[in-house]
């Protein structure tokens, strides 16, 4: 059944990008346009004939435009069932309206400013915008909602194609798109004020709303069980992996994209070039280099058996030669880097299953965002750990003072520790890792681990560094690290033993830093 | 300064609780009372002077009630600011409204029923009522919104302490709410159509969107430079961490949040008297017992050294000798039951720091929710694992069958598996584990880490049965698994080397059973 032609538009908007087009193909094709203020006087400036809303409704534009679409005459127009109403439309002398063209005030530009006012921002909460948007959207059976201008070709071009009306399923499509930004829009009112009630001392604000838009379904989620998808933010403030684009391979999956973020953001700590190579959440591998190739030979080194079927990822551009050595060597889930060249894509091209993904460049200061930990019937919302150490604000507690190269290890080794599952303790050497103990119950353990790892693997652990993600609770872990051959030991400090664990120290001739920051990750 | 009383009310509401109370106590205090439909309806059943929003604006309700406050005499009464609009107010004809009580059509309720219809969902989406909603909240500087029964008696109250206004942190307050709501109602219903588009195969809508209410502001995250806030859901699904009431101790920490949900949901899996002991997020002890205590002892004595300062949860109601024999032997940060009794109260008292919570009951059946992880930029959304498997879901695929105690040890090591992070070994005898090998980058360190563990607390390997949460890559997992004596193995199975790894149990005459079921959790 054919649908009923768009005759009459309602357009006002917020961002007037395309709108000026969009308003004069809809004349073309005989529709007439209602319109509201600016964008009304835009639309009379190029020419494209227009009625006022209120030479509409015979209800002047009130309280500074706080009233000027809250009328029955415009919401009967919009909501009417063209099947049922049409008796007390003409009654009421209700003229249908068949498309709708509203987006909202901007609440966030203005709010993003810090010297916002609350009369300013309370001034830009949108009444009678979303009013209509959310009309339109329940009438979508007859009329079109559009909140994007990224839609107006795509409304031009289907109306061509079917005498001047849409599809059901466009219409419907659009109807989501606009509960989907009053839904945004409402939220980010919520959690703006939210958390800026009376008496609030956290930025928390009092309900937290999120929206997050589909960038694919997943096969299934952790396990095949389990069904998942992925979302990313609709302005993903960095280069990250939910910025990636996927160049080959197999589709990824939900490990995969969890295991990518992992390594990828361990890899934009590194000034240096880098490369991570993660296993089942962990760095099983980091190394920097001279060149990629460089790094990720000496990253593969640290556990072989690990690395196989791992993800890696690198902050330079992939090289062929880098990309090369890699699928010569291993099984490899995906590998990503800010650029991927063309000799790096010939390369991996033959190996079809390869995921490999460009993310783009990050900026040098990582993006504040927050993180979140899912409970039962719950959710705990974290900043992301931003934390830094940088020489400066070590503070050596030993005799024994490090070097300078001992220095630059510590720091290699702290990074790495805060991406690695909490009991974290690392062992490193060079600019490489030597030794992984992640995820134990008690920090003795991951000592262990990193040990009979760097044993196993024939590393020399003699003349290594230690980092520990947290503070020793006894000195058995400085005992362990002297009698391994470790000789100096990087960790925030703040035992009550830190005393006992100094002269441990102390007594096995190490030097030890203090961070004062804390990389617990679980 | 003194705000104008409130002089006139429009009522308006789906949920009528408390509604002629409110109504009859604003008429008490002088209110005129506007009202629609059903709401005038009962008002005027219980003698409240109503006058209809229609007569209020000379405009009938049309088009069956979808049009019928959406009048420039109700948004001018609502929106107009008392200092600047009084002309035009005067002009038009346009009476102030001082306090809205509205709330929204059962949009949630509706479409929760599987048979509910497109046109069904649609009828049920309000468009007065977030308007009216919306703009009231907006204009919080003279207008007070009202979207929930709970804060009548409130309103009220406050109304008789401030000859008939309100103070404006209780309207901004009240503001926030209505704004919360709004986001909550869009947010629900751009999740349900979102998940119903043309072409659309997957249950996850094209956007994802989520409103949680804060419990409580948390001191700080995963460590001490990091934020952060503990929210939970409007109407939690079953008793968990979210529901659970903390009855005495220190303020609860985000990684003592994160490890009880770890802990609690863990003990959900077993029907016997059970007792968890969680570490950094994995358990480090779990035993089933006939009572509590019991449970408790034996799941103490897998790893004493990690339990020390862990988080400890039941399944069945914690008795006083149980929290007695726990607060006399270890440090705790936080004890866990679905019921706590007066005998247990007491015994902790004695420790003002120990965290003891009651969650309440939950149902037989486990309740499915979603579970995300964070990404840079992004969440990756997945049903919880909600994975279980019985006796008869067991393939046994060695020459030797399991006996049944073998066979209640195996389901009692899955179960455990399947909170260990991955990669997860879990040796376990008599329904208590003997060693936990967890969060590894190569199956097999898992397996000598579980070993190892159960070594050092002189626990008896040989006769145990061992887990995995997910299939063997090697036989080298089954040849250590035999050196260490153990007797029967569970795993998924799946591995293009299965036939090789049932020929290593059949040689080492180890009996292994399939669940054809992975637990990957990270």
């Amino acid at each position: 059944m054919q649908h009923r032609p768009i005759q009459r538009a309602l357009l006002s908007v917020s961002d007037k990008t395309g709108i000026v087009a969009f308003a004069q193909a809809l004349v073309q094709r005989g529709v007439a346009i209602l319109s509201t203020g600016g964008t009304a006087k835009l639309l009379r400036e190029h020419n494209v004939p227009v009625t006022d809303v209120s030479e509409h409704t015979g209800q002047p534009e009130i309280m500074d435009g706080r009233v000027k679409t809250l009328h029955p005459k415009i919401h009967g127009g919009i909501l009417a069932r063209r099947d049922v109403d049409q008796q007390v439309m003409a009654e009421q002398n209700i003229a249908p309206i068949d498309l709708v063209a509203v987006n909202l005030y901007p609440f966030a530009e203005t709010v993003a400013d810090e010297n916002c006012s609350h009369e300013d921002a309370v001034e830009n909460i949108d009444i009678g915008g979303p009013t209509m948007v959310r009309a339109a959207a329940k009438n979508h059976r007859d009329v079109t909602i559009v909140v994007n201008a990224k839609d107006y070709d795509r409304v031009i071009a289907e109306m061509d194609a079917n005498d001047n009306s849409l599809t059901f399923d466009t219409r419907f499509d659009l109807a989501i798109k606009a509960f989907e930004h009053t839904a945004q829009y409402d939220g980010m009112i919520a959690n703006y004020f939210g958390a800026r009630l009376p008496q609030q001392e956290s930025k928390f604000p009092r309900t937290f709303n999120a929206q997050f838009e589909k960038k694919q379904d997943l096969r299934y989620g952790e396990n095949s069980h389990q069904q998942a998808a992925f979302y990313v933010e609709s302005k993903p403030k960095e280069a990250s992996v939910a910025t990636a684009v996927q160049l080959q391979g197999k589709e990824l999956s939900f490990n995969n994209i969890a295991d990518t973020d992992a390594a990828l953001e361990c890899v934009k700590s590194f000034e240096q070039p880098a490369c991570v190579i993660v296993k089942h959440a962990n760095p099983c591998g980091v190394a920097i280099g001279e060149t990629p190739l460089a790094a990720y030979d000496r990253a593969f080194r640290t556990d072989p058996t690990s690395a196989f079927g791992g993800i890696i990822a690198f902050n330079r551009e992939l090289d062929g030669d880098t990309a090369k050595a890699i699928v010569d060597r291993q099984f490899v889930e995906v590998i990503i880097a800010p650029v991927v060249s063309q000799a790096a894509r010939d390369v991996v091209a033959n190996k079809a299953n390869v995921r490999l993904l460009e993310c783009g460049q990050w900026p040098a200061e990582r993006t504040p965002s927050l993180d979140y930990k899912r409970v039962n019937g719950g959710l705990l919302v974290q900043d992301n750990d931003q934390g830094e150490v940088s020489l400066s604000d070590l503070r050596v507690v030993t005799e024994k003072q490090p070097t300078d190269a001992q220095l630059q290890d510590l720091l290699f080794c702290w990074k790495v520790a805060k991406f690695v599952k909490s009991n974290a303790i690392v062992y490193a050497r060079d600019g490489m890792t030597i030794g992984v103990g992640a995820g134990q119950m008690s920090r003795v353990y991951s000592a262990k681990i990193a040990g009979i790892k760097a044993a196993d693997e024939n590393l020399e652990v003699p003349g290594s560094v230690m980092a520990s993600d947290a503070f020793f609770p006894f000195r058995d872990g400085i005992d362990a690290a002297a009698a391994a051959g470790i000789t100096a030991i990087i960790q925030p400090g703040g035992s009550i033993r830190d005393e006992e664990i100094i002269a441990a120290a102390n007594e096995h001739g190490i030097a030890m830093v203090f961070t004062g920051m804390r990389h617990f990750r679980h």
